[in-house]
């Protein structure tokens, strides 16, 4: 088990480690001129790893780049919001290559070591000539300053772009990660579920890296849930380049351990950002099971509870409906003894050993009213913790995905 | 396979079937003195069959009646609405018990064969001597007419009562089977999603009357969803009273098959009423798929589609994004070729091989106005076919659940 270590939280978002550059242009896809393309630099080649989305309908884009972090190196990604260039048929992958060849062309760097993430409406053959013409505008503003336009162009639906960097110190060598990401919509447990991109200095291979990613994606990406919908581009990166000048970083070490904390207080972060930012969302919703008799079992209860409609919209209204929690834990999978479980919003018991206790309505009220809402779950029925996080089920979100394309 | 027959329908709901009285009083558990106690009555004992929730999570009217159903006879079934007696601790099963005992007394029937179920809030103790002080009333007024009554008085947040029956011949004798149906939240396939009471007057043993409820629920009540969450307190009750006079139906004949046809029908019926009145929803919407590989991943298919709630926004948008639908049929476990699927809105095809299609928008969007709006999915992988029914994502399922208690 990986744990969130506190680390030092700096500035730069994707650029905030060595050797990385990002810029964010607008290339036409969305309306009113707004950034729509942003491309990731790496001065030296990257060990890459990567965490894909597990629809069986998979967008064109992560095809070409899940082929490409799988030869394990890479020094570039390019994306475009606006359209996802998903069940585009045919053109698809040449039009997700042609991205790729574009930026490694003017990059000056092998098409290969380039990797290509899109977002957007589904089903709409890409105007990949846009995002051609636009290319030489994102690579010629690759700069350190510009993660911040990078995390704009990647939005959609998007309120607030996302970024999170922390420095570490591992055997004396100052270590960056840092990252940004996308996604407010169609975002649930099992893999990805939205768009994140990774940077960091550490010198680490890609099998490792790979490694502490698989690790730390099922301990944060994929303890979110927005609307139970898993889309068909979402995908997490990591590049590594070893600026930092570090020692190699190998596989169960604790210069390892200390790499995993700085990546899992990335992604956690990253996270959680897009919970808060689900469509529509009021507040953030943080659930945390103790008392599992299984790891696997505290993952599903907790994620159960935040993807439950009913209690996303009870949080919404500030209604203490416990009953709602105690049925998505009972419709989880997970095992548990049903007359055991304690249930508190905050700091107030709402339910003991499955049942009802007194409790004060109007503070259970104002605890739900706050942002993050925090319930905490003891099964007592073993010893395994997780945490998941959601957000509220609002009149918004109905708005926002009543008329999307519209 | 049991496909969908065409019958005589008839009204009477849960009377229609010789032997059969119903009634519904207030007991006082809704508010402003609304109907909320239900009660049904055979004149002879009866074979019972009955399908339950998959929650762990289970309401204590629920234990009791599934214990009893499991010894083959009923001869009545006693529901309130307005309290669930779920999550009520070991105050629930007595509570329950004292129910059944009260109804057994007035109508002179052994307690056994007194059958309960509760709807409403969780987790609040059961006002039972309110219950108990209204059996007389609800026993006093059991009648052939009172079906409606019935159906009203097990209502919670219904818009509609929902009732239907149909009579068929066996063998040249006339059967009945008649019932009634509540639910419009916390409704998803896993069994049983809602309360159900079926009766019928012909003759057929509970073992073989199992098996035929079970089948015939995997078709109906296990292929509606309205938001995903399964509830603690969810029943299918089926009573066959034999009053009709046929020769005992067993098992693989084709006097089953036609009482099989017959049960569908009725179980189809209520089902669609019950998503079709689906919290906040506008519309009906029925999600056809054919050309899976299996029946499972045909079922699956069309369940994630209906269960979207991307899909069902944009439904309620009148938005035809057919990617979403895609998106669905992808991250649903059903196994199929992603280059393959064709989807129809109505008449009008979106996609085609897994990718867009020129279509005209405004007609499509015409279609989504409708009610009730029908999809078609052919996977192209396979020769299974399944169908689903859901509802719309509306402002006022945010509206009905941010209050339900208040």
């Amino acid at each position: 088990m990986v744990a969130l270590g506190s680390h030092k939280t700096i500035a730069g978002g994707v650029t905030a480690a060595l050797g990385f550059l990002a810029s964010g242009v607008p290339a036409g896809l969305k309306k009113d001129g707004k950034l729509d393309l942003a491309l990731i630099y790496s001065e030296e080649p990257a060990s890459a790893a990567g965490a894909y989305t597990t629809n069986i309908v998979q967008a064109a884009p992560l095809e070409l780049t899940r082929s490409r972090v799988a030869e394990g190196k890479a020094q570039a990604i390019i994306i475009n919001a606006g359209n996802a260039n998903a069940c585009t048929g045919e053109k698809g992958l040449p039009d997700a290559r042609e991205m790729a060849r574009r930026a490694g062309e003017l990059l000056n760097i092998t098409e290969d070591y380039v990797l290509v993430a899109s977002t957007g409406v589904i089903g709409v053959p890409l105007p990949v000539e846009k995002i051609t013409s636009a290319t030489p505008a994102a690579t010629a503003s690759l700069s350190k300053e510009n993660h911040a336009a990078a995390s704009q162009a990647i939005m959609t639906t998007d309120l607030v772009p996302k970024e999170y960097a922390v420095q570490l110190i591992i055997k004396d060598q100052i270590i960056t990660i840092g990252g940004m990401a996308k996604g407010s919509g169609m975002i649930h447990p099992n893999m990805a579920t939205m768009l994140s991109f990774i940077t960091t200095d550490a010198a680490i291979d890609s099998e490792t890296l790979q490694r502490a990613l698989k690790q730390v994606v099922d301990l944060s990406f994929n303890m979110i849930t927005v609307d139970g919908d898993t889309s068909t581009n979402d995908m997490v990166l990591v590049l590594a380049n070893g600026l930092a000048g570090n020692e190699q970083i190998k596989a169960d070490t604790e210069e390892y351990g200390l790499f995993c904390k700085g990546l899992l207080e990335v992604c956690t972060a990253l996270a959680k950002m897009i919970a808060r930012d689900g469509e529509g969302a009021t507040k953030l919703i943080e659930v945390n099971v103790t008392g599992a008799p299984s790891q696997r079992d505290a993952a599903m209860a907790a994620r159960s509870v935040t993807g439950s409609n009913l209690f996303k919209a009870a949080v919404f209204g500030r209604d203490a409906n416990w009953g709602r929690i105690l049925c998505a834990l009972g419709y989880s999978g997970a095992k548990f003894d049903p007359t055991r479980p304690d249930i508190f919003i905050g700091d107030v018991q709402v339910a003991r050993d499955g049942g009802a206790v007194e409790f004060d309505e109007d503070r259970a009220a104002a605890l739900l009213a706050q942002d993050p809402v925090q319930i905490f779950v003891d099964l007592k029925s073993g010893d395994f913790s997780a945490t998941a996080w959601g957000c509220d089920l609002t009149y918004d979100y109905v708005r926002i995905n009543g008329s999307y394309r519209t």
